[in-house]
């Protein structure tokens, strides 16, 4: 979706160089205008160089407006039951007075196949809620870039007034760990197992979670579920180290029929507490500071990548590389003298 | 340690510019002098441009002779007995006939500091024996610069004509995954587990494994070591999804007493066995383009950091970053345009 006008781009664009003019979406996006914040997320996903220096101006003046939400990431395997999962838990969040927002990543999805993340429908009930705001995915050829711009939604949907943002991500690929990297708190959904093995779940996933809810614990399923829940703690106690702040916990839940949804919730609070605002503030500087890191590194690699004369040598150099035939260290050097032009 | 003869840097520096002229360690090497080696790696080790530059010619000049190694990897929490369990290994492989290498990875280590790994008198009988070479981690601030380092040591011990190169890491922080990125296996020693806990373990170690070897399985331990075995095992079937390739085994074995050592090298046999040739080669060259990048990568932001006027900026912008007072992508455009002269 391109961004409809090109005045407040022209107008944000000048006030950058000179002095500061409030762009257009600022202040309905701060009063919760969801026709602005719709907008303002098309912006930052915009890769346009006169739209990425009006979203920066934008972002930077919204800052003091976010940060006020608990951000959760949420991950499991297709067919595990999130999109129930996740309008179950919005529908109740929304009833207890919560104003929700789910974003999602996936790196793989286009906008316009209809990725199973990108589609709004899925979550039918919670999407016609007022104070629901549901993002698919952006599209993206990169995890880094993808992520970069989730991120930026995550911050205009606080500036929203969103207190509840859950960023949703299939249990495949590395999305987790960029996912993991922008929350405050991490849960894995899971299947009931046969008791032997995770289905589908990348090494390293289960690492990442803060807590574990097996979903599906309802009818023929009631009790593997329970079962399996009580064979992943144990598993976990045994495979992870005590943190002093938190040991992740593990439920089950019937995403269907609506049961164990409100504990998710409460252990989502238990998290917090344990954590405790200094904690999560901890959390999100190092957060911040990671992420200024990859964006520095993400678009220096792209700048070179880009670079003309890096291109025309970097086939037969990665080829080298991969054949033995020159040093990985000496084809970085021709790499580097060449975009840096030394 | 420097390099102590000027002439041949003069050398090859000149020789890299104009045509081809065979480094005087080259010869050496090869025929597996060890002083030659130890030069060598030296070499690799060093800073100095004109160094890497010499080193960059060498390590291209002996690629065709890299590669026909079995590379391992082994890691454990100080006090699991690692010293030992290598010691013993290594003395088993060069009975049977092999020529093995030791080398360290410790990025807290400093080489006049007596690091853990550093200290080549743990491994006396070892060291001792003319069909085995040890070299204690180099020293570095970065890991990323250790690890590169050492990747190249690996090159230069397998053109000496190492058949087994065994990179050791401590089990902290993140060097396992620079090593497991090095390696064909990845052994991960345990102590016997009371039951509760893997100890002092790092989160994502035990999924980097392809073989988890609990030692001291001897006197009072023996019986617990057995029970932690059985224990790992059925956790890693439940927590890891099973590779098509290989499950990793659990074995238990006694360092101390020198038993279930060679049967750890019968591991290690069917592992590649399992994998096939094309698969080790395959793995190898996904390494070795990722070793390309990372040098990029590496060499590239440390550029930048070095950068006068970036370093005049960066500690504000992080701050504000880290404040919440300057959007991450905002910092990074600020840094980029400085870097990059725009």
């Amino acid at each position: 979706m391109p961004i409809r006008s090109a005045r407040p781009v022209v107008m944000t664009a000048l006030a950058t160089k000179t002095q500061p003019v409030e762009d257009p979406l600022f202040a309905p996006l701060l009063a919760g205008d969801r026709r602005a914040l719709a907008r303002a997320i098309t912006l930052v996903e915009s890769t346009r160089e006169d739209h990425r220096e009006r979203a920066d101006a934008l972002l930077t003046a919204l800052l003091p407006h976010t940060g006020r939400s608990v951000r959760l990431g949420i991950t499991g395997v297709p067919g595990v039951g999130k999109s129930t999962f996740i309008e179950r838990f919005g529908l109740h969040l929304i009833e207890a007075g919560h104003k929700v927002a789910v974003l999602a990543i996936d790196p793989s999805s286009k906008r316009t196949g209809g990725s199973i993340l990108g589609d709004k429908t899925r979550m039918e009930l919670l999407s016609r809620q007022a104070n629901a705001f549901i993002r698919p995915s952006p599209a993206g050829t990169t995890l880094g870039g993808v992520a970069r711009r989730t991120r930026e939604a995550m911050l205009l949907v606080e500036a929203a007034g969103h207190d509840v943002a859950i960023v949703e991500t299939v249990g495949v690929g590395q999305s987790e760990t960029a996912v993991a990297d922008m929350v405050d708190m991490f849960i894995l959904l899971l299947p009931p197992s046969g008791g032997d093995d995770l289905q589908g779940i990348k090494k390293g996933v289960v690492e990442l979670a803060d807590l574990l809810v097996v979903n599906k614990a309802d009818g023929d399923l009631a009790r593997a579920a329970q079962r399996s829940a009580s064979d992943y703690l144990n598993a976990l106690r045994l495979l992870y180290p005590v943190s002093a702040a938190w040991m992740p916990e593990v439920r089950t839940c019937s995403a269907v029929e609506g049961r164990g949804i409100a504990e998710v919730w409460d252990a989502v609070g238990r998290y917090r507490a344990a954590q405790g605002e200094a904690g999560i503030a901890r959390r999100r500087g190092v957060q911040a500071r990671a992420w200024l890191w990859n964006e520095i590194g993400e678009t220096l690699m792209a700048a070179l990548r880009r670079h003309p004369e890096v291109k025309r040598q970097l086939a037969a150099l990665e080829h080298d590389v991969e054949t033995g035939a020159l040093a990985p260290s000496a084809a970085a050097r021709r790499i580097l003298g060449t975009f840096l032009g030394r």
